[in-house]
């Protein structure tokens, strides 16, 4: 089927033979049914849309998995019903127009299902709409006078980085825009951030075309390219420290500890299925944790639904700069292929991404996915003081991850598992800032900081949203906010004569809605499910989010980031669960207004305006986190990596540690001396037990 | 000089031979001002001190390096002054009496320089006071009375946990107190945090006498030991699962990256040197960093001196229960004997401790602390999505770390270092709940939860404070407190058209003081150095405190433990430099009342109490940190590690990233496919720099 295969957008592409027959997928019967569509399934998914779109010529701007509905799926996993049937789901723009078409075909039946023009929106921008912004602007000749202007005339030094506009009045979504951020590079492996130029465009990506050229002038005048060099590839700097560092090597002689069955893993009690798509890049489904013996249920789903970098530079046109990495340009397209020593150390497992680009092209990322083992330190450790027994056991981490490059920044997203249940989500930010150029007269305060001699990082944040529909202990889940709280009896009174008396206060979330953090009472969430009682505890079982990196929007209430990024108000959302609502910044974030009650695009504003009932019923969470980032001179001109994170643990799921089973590495007793106060030497074996007398 | 070694509270003991000579210590020239006193000091010091107290009979508390003068020790670093001569520091009883006195010795001329009695005031426990408890409780008729009452004959299986006894006004510093809280083990490796009594004992521990048997009685009745097993050893544990965790092995066959010399240690460019005594425990000193060859002064010092465990349980005795385990025990007294792959894994360079038993004799801690490195992830990486150029660099930790044992609990501190100069220390919990014993008529909830049948773990926080002494690019620093804030111009002016504007308000610290943390403005801290402007930035040169995990007591104002531990009511306190001025909560923590004004035991709060100036000054920062805890099931038999932390961080101290030189793990371009959106296989060779043509 596959005839060859070449490179488009940084993907393989496969191609399909001409061919009027359909495939035959009754091997897919097989496949898991959250499984990313294979080639095959997109080669013939595109078919079937092509086929029925005919005379109209289509563009692909997404064809992805149509997942089952959730109700179809839970019956098929309980036994209670078929195979969900494999579905694709696709967004295409009729050519050289801006109309946007959803479209649903079921593999199986080879039927397109749904076919629904929709308006007012705007889909995403995929890496070849990108690289239409580079290619248009570096030809415009009012871009090539611009940059004459400022000392520039090779124009293959010039470099644009696309990005999605934001929202602007003048066109609204009747075009799909983008605007061009413009660079210059001394050399091809230059760095650009050094060098930004002093304008920028905006271009309509359906027509090819440079629609305007903002050039931003100071007292009249354009501002100079700063021409300083300033790199962090090998080729440019010294290496006068290459042997401050001795390897550390890792190596796992005995293999990995977890075991794929195709898209399934298991791992230490663990299971889950492991999704990707176009948009939210990985998909972790079914998460499921082995309890003495029991499987018991944790999560239905969890991804990275949006996450949006607003800056802080109130002059026109830095206001339109704030990405919505997830919805305006996928972090499955964006993903990079990994590469073992480099991304991750150990034994790697590696899977790779699927997805299609415009033509309707199978495009595989090879690598996309990381999936492996890191040491955690101690996992728990008790020393008898009296007679030196001491226990320690080691913690490990099993890792699934993707790196993104977002343009200048990267985003290393890492889905973590401890041996005591915990998940973890923990993103690094590295790459390169977006930096802009100053004009003599200026200065960076106080909406950013001068990282190099005239070259300006605006201040700016990353705030994330991960969705997590809960199934703890089943579907229907609860949500109680807590709050430490002083004893409400006062200090000398009989229930707190010491005045010493706190306890938690549990609030439950009813209704649809948001929850601010709270600093003072260390607050968090936990998931309960109401209909299942830990014995021990006598409490609902419950997991716990833990979410403290929580900035919310710094921007002014009604403006146009803080309506568009209205899922960034709070920290968490917690909404009914519903098929396919998915993406609180809208299913259409390019050119999104922020405006509530849009037909087809619907946010996380829409969704709790009901104010339905979130109790003991399905539910999902969105929970924000992130960082507001004042630029420093050290993160140019490559940036140092900052992580930073979200947990949610068992609290009260288990009724004891739920890893004891993990072997220790050390027993040490030194029985002979057993008196109180004998601190024997820890005994030789180590990593291993030593069993004198146990 | 060493005539044999015995085990005294699980130390090695060196004891010297006896002889009326003084030892010869001119080989003490060579040691580092800062490093811990030898077996050989400790034994002139026990010496010197013994003589001069003659005929009394001491018991020593402490005896321990007595660092020179800050000044002192600055002129000779600069080479303006001589080397400090070296002297010991201590605190002794006179025997069988409460007499404290501070004695500070002159080892060089080994004169008695200082000869204190001080009153009021109750120093720490040792590890030899604490079997004291245990002893006398164990025989006191009426223990034995109170444990028959509840059906236990076998007073051997009883064990007594000894704890300071917080502050109790019946005999407030008078007598030095011990409360002992007592459970029951079925077998000698048992779980004794399953079998908790309902009594607790007040001991005098000079006398060593038991001043109080306190009978907890509910409805009028004495609650039964719950004999049910809830174990963590191997011994008791199924082991079902060994085989589910294949070996990580980490090795480094170069060896490691730093270099020690002596006690200081050289590691990427940082330096400092790393101390260690009985209260502390790990000091590290004269931080510096290489600055493309230029060296530059980051702390001066850096320690934990304090942390207080507060308990929220108002029923008496439980208001007793706040053990501030630095202050009240010793953070080196209690240190673990460490053990290569069990506490840490790679190449591990260990270093003892010596410390001084109550006879006065050397005492050492064999591995004492830890010194490795870990490979820490992604430093960098960022990869030219047109062509394909990626770049990734690894970042390394250097660790010192130690693990101490306070009788349930275990605290293990890291101090950490990464290469792009940030310092962090990450604390982490485990070992054991505290628990107590449940009448039937009762219920854990609110102050505690049950965390196995009839036995109820309290609701408690784990506060600590880093002391930090900066020497940001010298010793005159200033402390900025940053806050981020909307533009000041409303949406739609002319300042802030789109709303979006946002900056980074700093306000300085002007006077010695306390400040909260705040979670809507993202507070943070730069420590800055207002004489070193970064060039660059054209900002005071800066490090960063970043510390969101920082709760305030939890306790009413004016109560017992909340006045103690008053240190524990800000994020950070900010004072100008004093010598000896250390330990927040009193030099003297154990039956402290925390009223101000103490002649011998002032805290934080008398420091700051004159408000005097601390900008452009010698500075010192106390960090506050920590987490309150609501015990889960989870945590039950033994503590699954939760880790907590806080951060320093350049902040504009650097022209630039400051580990561009760390050699990158990939380059991988391939040069023959350049054009955008060309996104080739990464290159083959790894983790080390493929040069094609770069």
């Amino acid at each position: 089927m596959i005839a060859d295969t070449s490179s488009i957008a940084g993907y393989t592409i496969f191609r399909e033979e001409p061919s009027d027959t359909v495939p035959n997928l009754s091997t897919q019967h097989r496949v898991h049914p959250l499984d990313q569509l294979s080639i095959e399934e997109i080669q013939l998914a595109a078919k079937l849309i092509k086929n029925y779109a005919s005379p109209k010529d289509l563009k692909f701007n997404c064809l992805t998995l149509r997942e089952p509905k959730k109700d179809e799926y839970a019956a098929f996993k309980s036994g209670l019903g078929p195979r969900p049937e494999r579905r694709a789901f696709a967004i295409v723009i009729t050519k050289g127009t801006s109309q946007v078409t959803e479209v649903v075909v079921n593999l199986e039946s080879t039927q397109v299902e749904s076919w629904k023009d929709v308006t007012d929106v705007a889909p995403t921008l995929t890496l070849e709409d990108l690289d239409i912004c580079e290619t248009v602007t570096r030809a415009d000749p009012r871009v090539i006078q611009a940059c004459r202007e400022i000392g520039i005339y090779d124009m293959s030094k010039v470099f644009i980085d696309a990005w999605a506009i934001g929202f602007d009045h003048r066109w609204g979504t009747d075009r799909r825009l983008q605007q061009g951020i413009v660079y210059y590079r001394n050399s091809p492996d230059d760095n650009q951030y050094a060098h930004p130029l002093d304008f920028s465009v905006v271009v309509d990506t359906e027509k090819a075309e440079v629609l305007s050229v903002d050039i931003r002038l100071v007292n009249g005048e354009r501002t100079k390219v700063s021409l300083q060099e300033h790199n962090y590839l090998p080729e440019f700097i010294g290496s006068g420290y290459q042997d401050r560092l001795k390897s550390i090597d890792i190596s796992q002689p005995q293999g990995v500890s977890f075991r794929m069955d195709e898209n399934e893993i298991s791992w230490a009690g663990l299971k889950m299925h492991i999704g990707f798509n176009y948009r939210e890049g990985i998909v972790l489904s079914d998460v499921r944790i082995d309890d003495e013996g029991r499987e018991r249920s944790l999560f239905n789903r969890i991804s990275v639904v949006e996450m949006v970098v607003p800056y802080g530079n109130p002059d026109p046109p830095h206001q339109r700069k704030h990405a919505f990495d997830v919805g305006e340009y996928g972090t499955g397209f964006m993903t990079n292929s990994l590469k073992l020593g480099c991304d991750c150390k150990g034994a790697i497992h590696y899977m790779d991404a699927i997805m299609a680009v415009g033509s309707g092209e199978a495009a595989v990322v090879k690598n996309a996915i990381c999936i492996h083992e890191e040491d955690n330190g101690l996992l728990y450790k008790h020393t008898d003081y009296r007679d030196g027994t001491v226990i320690s056991a080691r913690d490990r981490k099993l890792i699934v991850s993707q790196i993104i490059t977002a343009a200048n920044y990267e985003y290393c997203f890492y889905h973590t598992f401890l041996l005591d249940g915990t998940y973890k989500l923990e993103v690094k930010l590295t790459g390169m800032l977006n930096t802009y150029c100053m004009h003599p007269s200026e200065t960076a305060a106080p909406y950013g900081t001068e990282v190099a001699p005239f070259i300006n990082a605006h201040n700016h944040q990353h705030i994330f949203s991960l969705r997590v529909d809960p199934e703890v202990d089943g579907p229907n889940n609860s949500v109680l906010q807590n709050d430490a709280a002083l004893s409400d009896d006062p200090l000398g009174s009989p229930g707190n004569l010491y005045g010493n008396g706190f306890y938690c206060k549990k609030t439950p979330i009813r209704n649809a809605g948001g929850a601010d953090y709270c600093h003072e009472t260390g607050r968090s969430w936990d998931i309960i499910n109401p209909n299942s009682i830990n014995p021990v505890a006598k409490k609902p079982v419950a997991y716990k989010i833990l979410n403290n990196n929580c900035p919310t929007i710094l921007a002014k209430p009604g403006s146009m980031v803080e309506k568009r990024a209205a899922f960034t108000r709070k920290a968490l959302w917690v909404t009914p669960y519903k098929d396919y609502e998915l993406f609180p910044a809208g299913d259409y974030v390019c050119q999104s207004s922020g405006d509530e009650g849009h037909p087809h695009n619907s946010t996380i504003v829409d969704w709790v305006s009901k104010k339905e009932p979130v109790e003991n019923t399905d539910i999902v969470c969105y929970i924000q986190f992130g960082l507001t980032h004042f630029p420093r001179t050290e993160d140019f001109p490559v940036m140092p990596a900052e992580p930073v994170g979200v947990m949610i643990r068992a609290s009260n799921f288990f009724k004891r540690n739920p890893a004891l089973w993990v072997p220790p590495s050390i027993v040490a007793v030194d029985k002979t001396s057993k008196n109180a106060f004998a601190k024997p030497e820890p005994a030789e074996s180590c990593c291993g037990i030593r069993d004198s007398k146990l």
